[in-house]
């Protein structure tokens, strides 16, 4: 157990809290948020479309602003705090990440589901070429055991990464999953290691401070844990909690929880809680945007939502695989499950 | 640490869950959500005004039912859950704990704070003559050292109490601290012992397995956290995560999160989230309750709200100290604090 650590807290409220809002946040949102939070000391500030550049689209939704106007919005807001932002390669061209270092972007995460690093080269590589941080995530991490981790993000910092992240995408974790995960990602790579957790088992904070324990150098934690489902890590309750622990944020606590004040009034609709579905979905390791496809099927299979969420986890599916949910119905509904 | 172990969850939603409803909850509400929890298979149900048996008044507010129709309510809808309340010797006499166990209440808890056991002799005296199961409750546990409180258990098993309860009131712990005060009173006492947390830091999950691993025998947890403030432990996300832990609570889980949907529905305006003034009283282990004489103090000063819970936590002020507040805003003014 490491006491006294210097923790740097990443703060994705303008990017992760987008999923909570269809992408739909304003130039007005993104520049007090990001002056509130740049005035209590955050380090990082994360700000982008939820699923990163380039993904604005009907697909997964457009974002109200360009990433032009979002970055240019939150670089003009910060006055300390570095600027970042996320990507994931299946919707970035290296145009958009020109674009988005032109901006000032410092920081630049590359994301790929967690047995697929490979993906994540071709822009890890452009990042450094054009002079930002890069950062290489690991999507839905619980999905692969500690060793596989430690090689993919092994496999990243290869292709350039100077920090590797490990994602609780379904909020899956309990804290001695996040410490072996952590463990084995610290022993394998010397560029520092993040997480990044979502709150479906109410173990978000537990698990952050876990990975911190374990020796993570970057924990990520949104506003009142601004984000789809049952939210991320909450910010300021994190670093309440972390300073508890004798750990250094480097952050004015009063301040921040004015910004997460500023954000529940300003930004979200309400504070995301944990319903039935998050918890179903971290429990079963699914992801949790599976909501309204697996109601529509249950509603037409006559099955619970919950055993179809049950059922997903056991066959694995993982964000796209949207196509497994009528399937799963069916054959729970052929074998005789009722609602 | 002890795995496989057997923990018996307590449901408070309809006492505790009150103080965020000023105990207006209707027989319907209590009948509906009774039904559910007995049919899930939670072992015990905790129903009556947020203070307990007797404390409907104009000073903490009225209930809209009576002590007997709340109870006579959910007897009726119980058919293998246990029926519990709670009282406090102040409010509670002993002509109103024969009146609620002919109503067929088989567990009383009497509370105190955490370093007033004694006043808990006569009720968990007369509990025991009138043949039901008789409980001694330590509020507010966090202002006594682990030591203490396992003295304070002891001196209620004395008088009488066949389990302990320790509530963390004010939301305050961190697994470790529960891990030693769980640990200090399973010592030194041979009945059953209960943990009952806050959410104020985000830990009331955390804090609850640590108790199970500590050896508590007994948790408490609300559906969906309703409660006052930050809420209570969440109860459908208890049993998954003590079920991810080996634990067996005899609980359907899948009927649980449809009840805690009906609570959800039915019970609350919306669950309970951890705002700016639950994460500082938390922090500073004040009585959340605090929140609006805190405000209008901090307003006519104009000083700055969280700086006052600070002040309160280092003066130690406990539930019923209001008059501690504008001095404490008074001297942070003089003192040349400001918002």
């Amino acid at each position: 157990m490491t006491a006294n650590t210097t923790v740097t807290v990443h703060d994705p409220t303008l990017r992760d809290g987008q999923h909570a809002v269809r992408h739909q946040l304003d130039a007005e949102q993104i520049r007090t948020y990001a002056a509130a939070v740049d005035a209590a000391g955050v380090p990082v500030v994360e700000v982008g479309h939820g699923n990163g550049l380039g993904a604005s689209s009907l697909q997964v939704g457009r974002s109200r602003l360009s990433d032009d106007e979002m970055l240019a919005t939150a670089r003009e807001a910060l006055t300390h705090s570095r600027l970042a932002t996320l990507l994931l390669p299946g919707w970035a061209t290296t145009a958009d990440l020109r674009k988005a270092i032109r901006h000032g972007v410092d920081v630049v995460r590359v994301a790929a589901h967690c047995t697929e690093a490979s993906v994540t080269e071709r822009h890890l590589g452009a990042i450094r070429e054009l002079g930002a941080e890069a950062q290489g995530v690991l999507l839905m991490s619980h999905m692969a055991p500690p060793g596989e981790l430690a090689e993919q993000c092994a496999l990243m910092v290869g292709y350039g990464a100077q920090a590797v992240c490990v994602f609780d995408s379904a909020g899956h974790y309990l804290p001695d999953d996040v410490t072996a995960r952590i463990t084995a990602i610290t022993t394998a790579v010397d560029v520092p290691v993040a997480f990044h957790g979502h709150n479906n088992l109410g173990m978000a904070v537990a698990n952050s401070v876990a990975a911190v324990q374990a020796g993570a150098h970057t924990i990520d934690a949104c506003a009142r844990g601004f984000g789809a489902g049952a939210g991320n890590t909450q910010l300021e309750v994190l670093v309440a909690v972390l300073e508890r622990y004798g750990h250094r944020t480097g952050i004015d606590l009063r301040r921040l929880a004015d910004a997460a004040d500023l954000a529940e009034r300003t930004l979200m609709p309400a504070p995301p809680t944990i319903d039935s579905t998050s918890l179903v979905s971290g429990l079963a390791g699914v992801f949790s945007g599976f909501k309204k496809p697996v109601l529509a099927a249950a509603e037409s299979q006559g099955v619970h939502p919950w055993d179809i969420f049950v059922e997903l986890g056991e066959r694995r599916a993982i964000a796209g695989q949207e196509d497994l949910i009528p399937d799963a119905a069916r054959s729970l509904a052929a074998q005789g499950a009722s609602r």
